[in-house]
């Protein structure tokens, strides 16, 4: 059998019943207007849309390509591979294949007919040697960047959006549960984390966790027992763990996990692209006293930041405030990192990206808006001994927020 | 207790009992003196490694951070998190935190005693926000490219980096042996991928598949069964697989496996940062006749190209004869693909990331060298049906070829 013919008779069928969902072409629609509003703002006739969530929440595929949008006329998706593949997952009508890059200026003239003035690029992911390609090959073209404005358009989930970050909560849900009946004293950190990634894909979990940087990695496997949760690391996090090797000196590590220790798991799961975030503390018995009234600290901070959910509510104003509190209840030296090495915020946003709008940080002034979500993660570490968190991701409601990831709160002691 | 203090003093014996092995001074000398050399060739002064896995290469951490680089004189390692933990892990002498990027040009002229003419940058990653960033702080220094230069260079494995393949190979061996203890028919494919990842992952796997590239994913649950083996995908790979949504469109999905199915199970492990790739056919009872021929025509052109290996060999040859041998045993219109869609690789390096140097491929007219590692991977798609191949990790030796991938090469059939 062809191939084409193949696709085009029997992967629709395939993907539908394995619970694929195609994005609607009216949400599509939608977050193209929004953004093509947006470009006539700051100036840019045309986009290309390459980084890889940019280009997925825009076209609803994720077959290697990039999509030309310009903010007067119609998208057009150029495909590299694979064609029929993005023609059924795409909702965008014009759908053209490439074969070298050095055809995109007479493609983009034949759909549009002109090369246009000025084109938004991401310009804070798009590598220098692939600009240098594209100013070749547009050289009368002014390139402007585009990436704030649209990661400031992604920050405002959709009731869509939503609902797929919600199923990513109860596959957490499921994940953590299930983890309490199978955690044993003497299993490594790695082995636990291994065991809970098998089990949250076995429910549809993705795998990849993804992040917008250039050299910052996410995964789940962040497992942290007793002294390795006071471990900090090469990430922006309060605690890093141990890891692996120097080659990977995060998250969970080769440690045997010991009774009543204070067993820290921050597992992010994912459901068509779109990330659910949260830590719950896990025991093989009772952990210390010290662990105990720390976790409630970290509880009442939580629980106070989620009270100050809603829109207009500043995200410095919250994170601030979380560190009062945190001061206030005996915990200035070891709330959100050891001393020294304290982070600066208590919440991130989440969606197909674990680092999107908004950051509930130090020095981030702007004020939260219906639809945007993010994780919520106040931690207290103590250097040598461990450490401890709860996390949850939310949404913004009209007047207040919505917890995406049910799971309960308590301390999971087994 | 202080950070620092419990860094200092307990740190390197727990990473030391967990077996974090560090990467001796000598080796990171003579790493970095090849790359001088090279540095005179193309007129560069300095280098400023950025991206994660050169840093490594040439650091010895992945701890955040830069290394500068200079061709004339000592190397200075500028820490953003974790200080001290970079100073436990790095053989580099100088080590210095940073708090600022505004502060480097004072911090590289207070070691170096003056700013460098010329900086070579990995303009195959540097995003180029970053590139203007760095043209603010050093407005009379000319910026170049040094990414093609160090990938030739890493292209080359020490004895060191080969053992360290050789423990991902073996962990793949036990990883894939026990896998065949527990695949069972309607086990769904992401069920057994996410098995084997955690199986992987209790012998010292660490999880992430790194590859050098803005949008290119790897991962390791690439589980195909029957016709989800025939369904190719955005990946530059003969089968992609059917995955978990559009967002996540490759490797494993939510189909049940059944009996007398090719099941293939193209499955790679890390062990400190270095990777070892490997594919691997499984069935429930027999598999049909006709797949049971197109595996035995795999090895045989696997067995072919590895009796090519050696140094001198041409990359680009070995590819093309593979193509031939293909076509003479019949399978021409399915090798490395679907007809229309084949791919134009049967190997490709690996080492730190997934697309090294060498390719062997179409239009790669170099020749192997000793001490290069790469994957060769003949496979034979029917689209509709499944799709069955064969893949080892190899290093030139002197004289030949070392298999990296221990595991046997028989169907491993339940």
């Amino acid at each position: 059998m062809d191939h084409k013919d193949w696709v085009i008779s029997e992967l629709e069928d395939a993907e539908k019943s394995l619970g694929f969902q195609y994005t609607p072409q009216s949400e599509i629609e939608l977050r193209m207007d929004t953004l093509k509003e947006g470009m006539k703002n700051i100036g840019v006739e045309a986009v290309l849309v390459i980084q890889k969530m940019d280009y997925y929440y825009l076209s609803g595929t994720t077959q290697d390509g990039l999509l030309f949008l310009p903010a007067e006329g119609k998208p057009l998706l150029i495909i590299r591979r694979e064609l029929e593949r993005a023609r059924l997952e795409s909702p965008v009508q014009d759908v053209v294949p490439i074969k070298s890059l050095h055809d995109l200026p007479s493609i983009i003239n034949n759909h549009w007919g002109k090369l246009p003035k000025s084109i938004g690029f991401e310009l804070d992911m798009l590598p220098v040697k692939d600009y240098f390609r594209y100013q070749d090959l547009f050289p009368n073209t002014e390139f402007l960047d585009f990436s704030q404005l649209l990661r400031k358009i992604r920050a405002i989930k959709s009731p869509l959006e939503i609902e797929l970050m919600k199923k990513a909560g109860s596959i957490g849900e499921i994940t953590y549960l299930i983890g309490g009946e199978i955690l044993k004293e003497g299993m490594t950190e790695i082995q636990f984390g291994g065991l809970l990634e098998a089990i949250a894909k076995s429910y549809g979990h993705e795998g990849l966790i993804r992040v917008r940087s250039l050299n910052y990695e996410a995964y789940t496997w962040h497992i942290l027992s007793g002294w390795s949760g006071g471990v900090v690391s090469q990430s922006d996090s309060p605690m890093g763990g141990l890891g692996l090797s120097p080659a990977f000196p995060v998250g969970a590590s080769l440690k045997p996990i010991k009774a009543n220790e204070p067993i820290l798991v921050d597992f992010g799961t994912c459901y068509h692209g779109y990330q659910a975030d949260e830590t719950r503390m896990f025991s093989i018995g009772k952990m210390g006293d010290k662990f105990i009234s720390a976790y409630k600290a970290c509880c009442e901070i939580h629980n106070m930041a989620l009270e100050e959910i809603r829109p207009g509510a500043e995200c410095d104003a919250i994170f601030n405030n979380s560190v009062q509190l945190a001061k206030k209840l005996g915990y200035g030296d070891s709330y959100l990192g050891p001393r020294g090495l304290q982070t600066r915020f208590i919440g991130h946003g989440v969606g197909l990206e674990l680092n999107e709008f908004p950051f509930l940080a130090k020095g981030h002034h702007y004020p939260l808006e219906e639809g945007m979500t993010f994780a919520v993660e106040p931690k207290i570490v103590f250097p040598g001994e461990g450490s401890v968190g709860i996390e949850n991701t939310v949404a913004v409601t009209k007047n207040s927020y919505e917890i995406i990831t049910p799971l309960k709160q308590e301390i999971l002691q087994i």
